[in-house]
């Protein structure tokens, strides 16, 4: 299957898709869509994507849109190393992880809505920046606290969220952590989250899929 | 299995769940939390789901949460009447309709993004209103083009987003058209959504699961 990735490269939502589709070993293509640039905003890309937002996957000549709507098509399609466990409960635990960060913190802290905040009331690139810092500490408060719990439940020392390997947690996670750095979170009170976020990173099909290691990447 | 919600009536997130619950014929009770009175972030609540967010669905005693997480699993452990289709690329369309509800619209229009919008930056009333209807229309003007797209694959005409019932797609739209008539949106521009929600609503299971027919409803 020919597999085509649009998206841009500080994207989370992309750097969520590259770090699923390296880890899988699936050779893909990858097209720059430049959101500084409001490339995806242009009719070309339009017609792949009406929401306009990053990233596209193509499959085939089958356009797949919304990370988490991917993800879960990857995970259905190529089940060898899967990036969620196999229990019902846990898999809701490894998803409710993931759904913190894609629903309640990145959406939130996204380029379009900063633009919004300065656009409307005025804020400037550090009260943009604030903002953003808000929403990530208050999500992840809670999520370390997640992982506590988790730890506990499977007595792992992998560093990982659930068991022993990566899944769909860290696939969110370390792009989180990715914006977290470039807002300037503090991350001291989130060791577990910085343990699963460099456990991760370790991993030769997590490191090339690193925003710094793309193409267009500055 | 006992299914216990946990949830407020008017929460978007919570009615989800509400509507899968009736659709697949599961009792359950609702244990109400007021979240204009804050009894998410009460130390009772929070020990259930740190993150302070409704709902919370309990399981016999498995704590589950996150809205997007809950529905996978309810799909995974009750598989009857399916809320999405077979077949993997159909899977993903729903979801990907699903998560531009889920990530891109709710969560910067839900009541905490509101009030951080009034408490920084002098919003009234109207002002968060213009925030909500923002973020409401950029989703279904993207949504409403989905829709058509997906009619035209399907080539029905039962007002339903993908084939001829139901769908997490109707699951995520029905409460979101519940806020954008709360918050003054103009839904002319949008005929497919109006006539899938009003399809949707039309359904027994769901018009059960309506805010007004809730214990606590105001």
């Amino acid at each position: 299957m020919k597999l085509v990735l649009h998206g841009y490269f500080r994207s989370g939502t992309t750097y969520r898709v590259r770090l699923a589709l390296n880890w899988k070993g699936l050779d893909y293509d990858f097209v720059p869509v430049n959101l500084v640039e409001g490339e995806q905003s242009r009719p070309d890309y339009l017609a792949r994507n009406p929401q306009g937002l990053v990233p596209a996957l193509e499959a085939d000549r089958v356009i797949l849109t919304q990370s988490p709507a991917i993800l879960e098509w990857l995970e259905e399609v190529f089940p060898d190393k899967p990036l969620l466990p196999s229990d019902p409960v846990q898999r809701a635990r490894v998803r409710a992880f993931a759904a913190a960060i894609g629903c309640d913190i990145h959406p939130i802290q996204n380029l379009r809505v900063l633009k919004k905040v300065k656009a409307d009331y005025g804020a400037d690139q550090e009260g943009a920046a604030a903002w953003a810092r808000h929403w990530i500490t208050t999500g992840f408060d809670a999520l370390e606290q997640l992982a506590e719990l988790s730890a506990q439940a499977d007595r792992e020392a992998s560093g990982f969220l659930f068991g022993d390997g990566p899944t769909l947690a860290e696939v969110y996670l370390v792009p989180q952590m990715y914006n977290a750095h470039r807002f300037g979170v503090d991350l001291a009170p989130y060791p577990r989250l910085v343990a699963a976020d460099a456990a991760a990173r370790a991993l030769p099909e997590f490191e090339r899929a690193a925003p710094e290691n793309q193409p267009g990447a500055i």
